[in-house]
């Protein structure tokens, strides 16, 4: 509990003190926002905010934990969190980079994206298949689910899908970092829960992975300082596919992978109402379900100040938490 | 654990619930704010929003930790918790509703407002000295400071002045209510670690107080739904108060009052910076210290957006608050 705090806290310092020296960087740089054509009519102000803002939060994300975790017990888990988290980031910053170098608001293709996703969780999947087995905890019924073989398309499938849903929920200003900082918090608890029913090195290495949560968090809270409405700087592609990746190697290495849709729902939300959207909108040869996909701009253009829906959003996400948590008290 | 979260979810569901009863009914009775003419020119737009919806969460926050506590408790600490809560609460109603019926931006006078206050102060104090003891836990030091007789007066001037600190902390959309929905999550886990080292009629007795935490957290999450930028409601004095009474009652029952220097410091720092300002201004006749206080209007003249004010206050609240679960942690 106490190197949980820690690692909130000088992740929070870290974030906190690259801010002031990233953010006027990216200015000079001119890695300004060139706002969606596409995108709602009031985001039209936030023209010009840097992104790749994600650079703020990443570096504390992943390596905090390694320099907290309790000498001498287990890496087990720590390297996949770590190359989950860069890795992703990595394709996400490519992207954000080629937005700003080629002047637009499209970076890679969604090929060009998809391709070392696709490859990065094809290798995360094997590796956790080998060294975490194809069972899955099943929340709330206290059983597991083994999947055999099935394992690894489903985690290359739940990988790719967090990561491109949390890209997804980006877009109003301390969104997804709001909502996802509330996620590591609920997982760093779970965590911390299910490490007091184990021992030995099973124990540890779930601990380890609190620091991650913990990490996470504190980092987006740092992120928030400048990230919150106004927002100074965003995430970029950089920072979503980075959390992304964090969230769903956690999940990955704890085999909570089920908790995913309950805790992640919004980001769910995002990546199933643009489905929903764009398949209506070819079926129906041009009617829309929502005003604009993916789901929070719906709630904008149907009248719902920014700030509100990104208050809504949390307080959902804090809700189906502390729901999710439920599920692992006695 | 899951008692708590069952009080979260309960009271927010019942602040979420009461809001569309409450709000359009004070509209219909006429219970805008008037803007303090004094206040910072931004806030003027908000002429006119309702005030007194503290009704909204004051009943979730006093009452669910009665109906959710486990039946044949001690309920040592309940009656304590209600009577400061809606008893604080009560007094701050009177004022709103003068403030309302006087068409003026102020109630009652100081004294009148100061005078019950006091006398509810002294009674609680009394009832605490008499049921919980003279004695004071001392954070981080892991060891207990009496007070003996001095324990009343020391009481009745945290109680009051938590409880008005709290009151002026009140001003920003989502401020107030943002914060110290913090401070009694950090204080509902604070006491599960007490509880876990106590047993018997003590143990019990700090789990029901854990439920009114999580009451307060849970009520005010509901809340903020409709208070957080742009607020479509102000808790007003009635919320203010009792939100001061009910963080005040919980600290008396567990002698945990030398904690609230360090989660209420959000609090603090809004009454400490207008007693500065009152005291230069007339040393000085007529120099400031800040540019307005409270200090979280100071923020706002010097052009830092009422957001981004609110979310710094928030961040900060909740460093503060791990750090004092720190001191509580092996």
């Amino acid at each position: 509990m106490q190197r949980l705090i820690w690692s909130v806290l000088i992740a929070f310092a870290v974030s906190l003190a690259l801010g002031p020296v990233v953010i006027p960087w990216l200015k000079k740089l001119k890695m300004g926002s060139n706002e969606y054509e596409l995108g709602p009519a009031t985001h039209k102000v936030k023209q010009g905010t840097p992104i790749m803002g994600g650079l703020i939060f990443i570096g504390a994300m992943a390596l905090v934990p390694l320099a907290l975790h309790k000498p001498g017990t287990t890496w087990r888990f720590l390297p996949a969190t770590v190359v989950c988290t860069l890795g992703f980031g990595a394709i996400g910053f490519v992207d954000d980079f080629l937005k700003i170098h080629n002047k637009r608001s499209l970076g890679l293709t969604p090929r060009q994206k998809m391709i070392p996703q696709i490859v990065l969780a094809i290798g995360l999947s094997i590796w956790a298949y080998r060294s975490v087995g194809p069972a899955l905890i099943v929340p709330f019924f206290g059983r597991e689910w083994n999947l055999g073989w099935a394992y690894i398309p489903v985690m290359v499938f739940i990988l790719v899908g967090v990561v491109n849903s949390a890209n997804l929920l980006d877009g109003c200003d301390g969104l997804l970092a709001g909502c996802s900082m509330i996620d590591f918090a609920a997982l760093a608890l779970i965590l911390l829960l299910i490490g007091q029913a184990q021992s030995g090195e099973d124990a540890e290495a779930t601990y380890n992975l609190v620091l991650v949560c913990g990490a996470g968090a504190g980092a987006l809270l740092g992120f928030l300082r400048y990230n919150s409405h106004p927002a100074m700087v965003f995430m970029g592609d950089s920072g979503s596919f980075a959390i992304g990746g964090a969230i769903a190697a956690v999940a990955l290495c704890t085999r909570l992978s089920l908790l995913l849709p309950i805790i992640c729902l919004a980001m769910m939300s995002s990546s199933l109402s643009d489905i929903i959207q764009v398949t209506y909108f070819k079926a129906t040869h041009g009617k829309r379900v929502f005003k604009m996909a993916p789901l929070q701009h719906h709630f904008e253009l149907s009248g719902m100040p920014e700030t509100r829906v990104v208050n809504m959003y949390r307080t959902v996400t804090a809700l189906l938490c502390l729901l999710a948590i439920l599920g692992f008290t006695a």
